[in-house]
Order: C-alpha cells, then sequence, then structure tokens
C-alpha cells in the first residue's frame, strides 16, 4: 500500500501540517520507524523519542506540535492509527466452507456460510450461525450454540450448552464452561458440588488466549457486551462481568462475584468470591478486592483503599525503616526527659 | 423434573418447615430464584436475600429460622442442595464407544469400555482403563496409563509415561507432564537439566482447566487421593501435594515443595521451592511463603505470618500515614520540651 | 544402564573419593535414593539430608567432603548430575515421519525430515524445516515457519506469520502470536485497535506449558536466543526479552517492556507496560516493576526497590504492631511531661 499523507489525512479527518504529497510506504512505531514510515504519539511517555525518530510523518493530537516535522492532527491518535492499521493490513477474508475432514454430530446444525476448519469436533445438537471461523482443534461441547461472526481460534474448548453470541472473539486455547471449583468440608472431605450451569458470553465480547470461564453451579456465569478479557484470566462460577468492562492478564475472579459495567481491572488483580465491584470503578495491577465496592471509585492496594491513600501509604512504607529510627531516637530523648524531669521532681 | 417439598426432605434426610405438599420444579441461587424454584442458604453473607427471595422454599441449616417461608432444615445445607442438583440435573450417561476417528497406536491398549472421542491420539503403549472418556483433542502420551472412570476433557495433555489414577477428572488444557524448569547457570549459560521423571496423579484427584502440573527430574510429581485443583494452577517438578488438599486458582508451587494433607490454599498464593507445608495448614489468598510450615497454621501475608498478626500489620500498615504525621508531631513537642528543659538547665 | 562409581567420574571429568569399582545402577533425589543409586548435592539446603540418605553415592562439589562416604567431586555438580541423567535416560529419537492423518495445506512447505504426528494443522505457506518434531493437536497458521529440530510439544499455536528459530521447545498448550490487549477508550467504547505484528522467536529458546505470548500491533515481539519461559507466563505485544534471559511461572509482562539479557524474573513478578528492566537484572519472586530499571540491579518488593531496602522495610513491616504501640507509648509520656512542664511554667 503507498498513501500520499494528505490522502491518509483526507482518511481519518485529520489536518496535515507539513509536505502532503509525501508518500507513506508502511506504518511503524516510532521506535523502528524509517524514511518511509508513518508513526503516531498517543501515551506522552513517547514524546521523549520524537527527536530521535527516522519516521516520515507522525500523527499526533490536535494540542502537539513538531516543528520540521510531518505531521497528521487528529483529535485522538490512536484510534487514527488503529484504522489506518485497518486500512494498510486488510484483514483477508475467506469463503466460507466446513472441512469434511472436522468431525460434526449428525445432530449439530452448522450453517454452510461458516467456516469450519479440519480437525474441529462439535457435539451433538450444537448450533453455528452464519460467517462464525472454528479453527483447527476447536471443540464445541454438545447443545453449544456460536453467534454469528464469531471468530474461535484454535484448540479453543466451550463446554456443552454454553451461549456465545454475535462477533465473540476467542483466543487459542481459552476454555469456556469447565466446572465452578466447588467443594463442601474443603480439605476434609472434599464433597463435589455438581455445577450444571452455563456460561453466556454476549455479542461483542474478545477473550484472550488460554483464559478460564468456568460455568456456573446453577444459572449462568455471565460474560456482558462488549467486555474485553485478556490472557490467562480465571473467572470464577457465576460471576458477572458487566457491559464494557476490560479485565487484564491473569486476573483472578472468584466465584459469585459481580463486576459493574465499564469497570478495568489491571493486570494480577485478585477478587474474593461473593462481592460486588460497581459500575465505572478503575483497580489497579495487583490489587485485591475484599468487599463490595460502590461505582466509581479508583482503587489499589492488597488489601484494596482509595488509590490517593494507597499513594500515601506505599510512600510511607518504603521510608518505614526511617520512621523506626525516629521513633527509636524519640524514645531516647523522651527517657532523657523524663530522668531530668523525674530528677527534678523529687 | 417436578417433586414435592416433603419427597425432597425425605431424599436429603432433612425436615419439612412449612407446606409438605408445595410442588417444586427447579434449583436456583437464591438471587435469581422465583416461584416453584427451591434455593439454600449456606454461606451467611446470603441470609441479607432472604427477605428479598422470590423462591418458594428455602434448603437451610437446623439452626435458621425464617418464620413464614417454606423451609427444609438439614445439617448441611451446601452438601444436600448439591445431592438435589444431582437429582434435578442427573448427568447423562454414553454408552462406552471408541471412535474410529481417533488415532491409537497399534501398541496402545484401550479397554472397549472406554469412550474415545474423534480427535484423540493415544501414543504407543499407553492404557486406558474401563470407563475412561478421552474428549476430543485429548493427548496421551507413549506408555502413559488413564485409570478407570476417569475422565479427561477436551484437550487435555498427558506427556509420556505419566501415571493417572482412577475416577480423577481434569479439565480442558490442562497439561500434565510439561519438563520442569530445571537450568543450571539461569542468565548465563542455560543449561537444560533433563527432566526424566512422571506426574502421578492419584485416584478421585480433580484438576482445573489450564493448569499444567511439570514431571519430576528424575522421580515422581506426586498429587495424592483426592486432592482438588482449580484453574491455571502451576505445579513444579517434584512438587508433592497431600490428600485432600485444595489448591484455588493461579496457585503457584515452585518445584520440590511438599504441601500437606488437607492443606488450602487460597487464590493466586505463591510458594518458594524446597519447603514443606505443614498437614491441615489454610493460607490466605495471595500470600507468599517462604520457609517451612509446622502442621495446622492459619498463614496469611506476603511473606507469610500467622493469620492474626496479619491483620493487625495490615491494620496498623493502612493507618501508617497517619502514624507518619504522629511521629512528627511528636518530634516536634520532644524538641520543643527539650528547648524548654535545655533552657532551665542551663 | 550399570556403571562404576569411577567410569561415570570419568565421564563427568570427577574424582572418585571412595571405592572406584561401586556399581550405580539408577540416579534418584537424595531423599528417594537407596542402595545402587546415585545421587547429588548442589542446593546447600540439602546437605541436611546426606547424614540420612541411603544412596550408594553422591556427586558433590569440590568443597565438600563426607567421610565414609562414596564421592563423586566435580566443579559443578547441578551440571555433571545432569550430564549423568542423560546419559542414563537417553531420549528415544524416532525416524522422522509425516502423518497422512495430519492435514497439510498443500502450498505449505514441511520438510519430509521433520515428523509430523496425526491430528497437526498446518496452514497455508506455512514452513517446516528439517528435525522438527510437531506433535498432535499442533496449528501452525498461514505462512508461519518453524526452524530445524524444534519440537512443538502437543497443542501449541502458531498463528500466522510467526517465525520460531532452530532448537526451540515449546511446551504443550502454550500459544504463540494471539492478539496484543490493544483497546481505545478502554471501559467506554473499547475499540480494538488491529493487531498485524508477529512473534519472533529465536534460536534455543524454551517456552513452558500454556504460556501466552502476544503478536505485536506492528513489528514483532522478539523473544531472542536462548531464552528460557516457564509455565503460565504472560508476555504481552510488543515486548522484547533479552538473551539467555530466564522468566519463572506466572510472571506476567505488559506491552513494549523491553527485558534485558540475562535477566532473572522470580515466578508471579508483574511489569507495567512500556518500561526497559536493564542487561543482568535479578527480580524476586512476586515483584512489581512499575517503571525504568537500569543494568545490574537486585530487586525486590512490589512497588520495587533494591533487595536489601526491601529486606529492611518488611523486617520493619512485620515489627509494625509494636512500633505503633510505641508511639502511642510515647505519646502519653510527652504529653504528661508537657504537663509537668506546662504546670511548672504556669
Amino acid at each position: 500500500v503507498e498513501k500520499t499523507l494528505g490522502e491518509i489525512a483526507a482518511y481519518v479527518g485529520g489536518c496535515v501540517s507539513g509536505d502532503p504529497e509525501l508518500v507513506i510506504k508502511d506504518l511503524k512505531g516510532i521506535t523502528e520507524a524509517g524514511p518511509g514510515d508513518l508513526s503516531f504519539i498517543a501515551n506522552p511517555r513517547y514524546r521523549r523519542y520524537v527527536s530521535m525518530t527516522r519516521a516520515s510523518a507522525l500523527v499526533v493530537s490536535l494540542d502537539m506540535d513538531f516543528p520540521g516535522l510531518n505531521l497528521i492532527k487528529v483529535k485522538d491518535p490512536y484510534v487514527a492509527f488503529g484504522r489506518l492499521i485497518s486500512w494498510f493490513y486488510p484483514q483477508e477474508r475467506e469463503s466460507p466452507s466446513v472441512s469434511p475432514q472436522a468431525y460434526i454430530d449428525p445432530s449439530a446444525c452448522v450453517s454452510p456460510q461458516a467456516t469450519v476448519y479440519p480437525g474441529v469436533f462439535i457435539g451433538a445438537e450444537a448450533e453455528v450461525a452464519r460467517g462464525a471461523i472454528l479453527y483447527s482443534g476447536v471443540v464445541i461441547g454438545k447443545g453449544a450454540k456460536i453467534g454469528e461472526e464469531s471468530v474461535l481460534y484454535p484448540n479453543v474448548v466451550i463446554y456443552p450448552h454454553c451461549l456465545i453470541g454475535s462477533r465473540v472473539i476467542i483466543h487459542a486455547g481459552a476454555i469456556i464452561g469447565a466446572d465452578g471449583f466447588g467443594f463442601a468440608h474443603p480439605g476434609q472431605e472434599n464433597i463435589k458440588i455438581p455445577q450444571v450451569g452455563i456460561v453466556q458470553i454476549e455479542d461483542d465480547v474478545e477473550i484472550g488466549a488460554n483464559t478460564t470461564i468456568d460455568r456456573a453451579t446453577l444459572g449462568r456465569t455471565w460474560i456482558k457486551r462488549g467486555a474485553k478479557i485478556d490472557n490467562l484470566v480465571q473467572i470464577g462460577h457465576n460471576v458477572t462481568i458487566g457491559e464494557k468492562a476490560v479485565i487484564v492478564s491473569q486476573v483472578g475472579i472468584s466465584g459469585s462475584v459481580r463486576i459493574g459495567d465499564g469497570v478495568i481491572l489491571g493486570g494480577q488483580v485478585g477478587i474474593v468470591g461473593h462481592i460486588e465491584i460497581g459500575d465505572g470503578c478503575i483497580v489497579a495491577a495487583r490489587s485485591a478486592i475484599h468487599n463490595d465496592v460502590p461505582p466509581g471509585q479508583l482503587l489499589a492496594g492488597a488489601p484494596h483503599m482509595p488509590y490517593q491513600k494507597w499513594l500515601r501509604m506505599v510512600g510511607a512504607m518504603t521510608r518505614l525503616p526511617e520512621w523506626v529510627r525516629k521513633v527509636t531516637d524519640l524514645a531516647h530523648r523522651v527517657a532523657h526527659l523524663e530522668k531530668i524531669i523525674e530528677g527534678k521532681e523529687s
């Protein structure tokens, strides 16, 4: 693909500052870009690379200016650059076909407009809608349903009766619907509580590689519309994840938790069971949430607290040995004063 | 399934408080239940939902009373409700069959009473006992043995020569027997130490989705009878997990650790290598254990300490900025006193 | 295999202290070894087992002496024992063969000297070099390349266009090249940024079971020569892992991080995005790294700090309730002194 800076600016609704006839051949990150490449600045951390970049031009925000450089100014450089990636690297769309080397149970219902690769297994009474793509090694359990245009990458497993919406993306190795971890008298008898519910994943959800989402004991584990879940996340039985929530890698969510709409959980966060995180909360990476949180909170720490309080606490904590010395010193000085006073008293 | 409250009480050995002729059509969680549903209260957190529930009846413990509600009183509501789930949702049992679309090495020994789905791979000299179920995508390495009635969900991998007992459940994507992480001169030469031992999993163990259990360098990594392991857990080479131990999701256990019988490890716990956790210890979620622990301890924190001590420490920690202010204030007041005293002294 | 102590010493270039004619039949860990077995001491923690061991002989370092025991003294007992494991347990090498029960796209190029098991999927234009071994359930995406002698264990997934070097070992269930987790306006619109880069894995890298390495947004996620990565590790888009780095289980590395050569990251470490860890750093298990780190540091803590400082801080932290009591006591004593002084003043 070759485009002029002017054409690119028009495509993303931005303004050129510099030479609109400049020819752009590729898109690159700012540290890798060279002559002929277009790059971008969204994260302010990367401003420091501008003076060194060999990129021919940059997509920047309206309030940025770098005299002497060719720029496309837009409201949101990250979104604009994302659109350009799709333009420069159009996704190949194969025509749908169902491989004879897939195993499809005779009672399953697979749209002829779906794509089913060799080595896929589709169980009894399962349904796969038009436009869905199932890559090699995908296993669809009995009675499970896969919605339109959903993409299941290799070796994804959907346990029986789970429901996957439309335009859902599930990355390789993710396991949807394994048994919840429910045992009575743990450590003693470990009596298994049967897990007969399902997982329901609504439209436009994306789920990362090797993530595990357990089926409900009864009812459903429920991932709502537009939620995005990263790799290696654990979601327990009967959890609800709100619309457009964002769950970063290696988060662990215990059973029966409700995560509100638009919540963002940073990497490696842990959440104990049976609690509720209100809409719009943002939880810093590695925090541990142990009780209900009202909407709109910004939290950090293990155990969690308001983010600003956590910053102060961490600040104090790293200077703890210094404070210990101060207290020891004060103790001596107070003892000394006491001796003097007592001497005077007596 | 439709049962009267009286029939259900008889089935679980409980007493009806209310109308024994009431017809129950389904089981539900207390917040989802409606007319015709039976629910239960085991976790005291859920008592608060009793006044709002639309369930027709509840299974409760002997000491609970909710006047005006239809109740079944039992000693252990969670266990009783688990039994009812099995009764209302009987597991389908397919008759055993070995798919011609599985690959089975001619030297493998697969019971005709086993169930082997299409897309399974069974290596040379492997053995699969009667009643075992291997779902699509399961890979059984050379010489591995799968015991009676064990269920391996899709895409489980058993590396060569590993031994799986009877009635073991292994959820999808779990990897049993990959090489232990053993390198001499790490960060410099990274000389690989060959890993030629096995993993042995005893009877009645359950292993979660995408969990990884490494083979021993020599000898065995050993998961003893009745242990229950959740999703995404990492168990290093030569680890021993005691009988009926319970390991919650995302725990990481380094090489050569011995976990005692009946130990409970909360989610995201980490354990350094070459240590021993005594029988019956309970470790709070996210703790980090760095040395030997005698039996029967209740632990928390990273690094770990007795649970009660940890509670006090965390309490003090969250008020740290306040203590810092107090110390600063004291320092001023002491300095002031010193000035006065010194003034008098001189 | 049966060897005399003298033969074994000669093989590893060590000296016998004891009976060189002693016959060794097997290798075992020090606590499992019995008569006829050779064991070793590398980790000093295991010295305590020497007096109890029933091993017939031990491989030890030059500076160790245990009078009355048969010893082989070498410079590096762990490396020597590793070599002996390979000698006593020679790896079986099957002759290469490409199964007709694998699916291989007609445009793919698979060396007849490669081994391809039943149930493998190899996409269009992919390349598999001589000596490579692909176990059952491996999926090679379109245009991906697998180098000579590389081993991909069952159910490994290589997404399209990723590049795998020579002598790479990838354990079962690892996912190479899933989409990076890039969304604009997270928690609100969750606009997906296309991920069109690749993962490049250089020669002699080893990757653990169920580990996930995301493809780059643009360019490459890059695992350099000789790096060793454990199980269940998450590596984000556009990360670079330096040569011979060692990444222990359950580490999470956010996008665009650069890990230097020879860095060692302990288990469950977390690293925020867009930072650089200098060559040769060692990071204790469970640390959280939140900004750039110069080369050669020894770090611990969350947030991280120099290891020695962290030790002091943790020491102070565990005694925090005691310090709180001390401060409370001082406050009373200072108030008392103030009363006395003020009484005198007035």
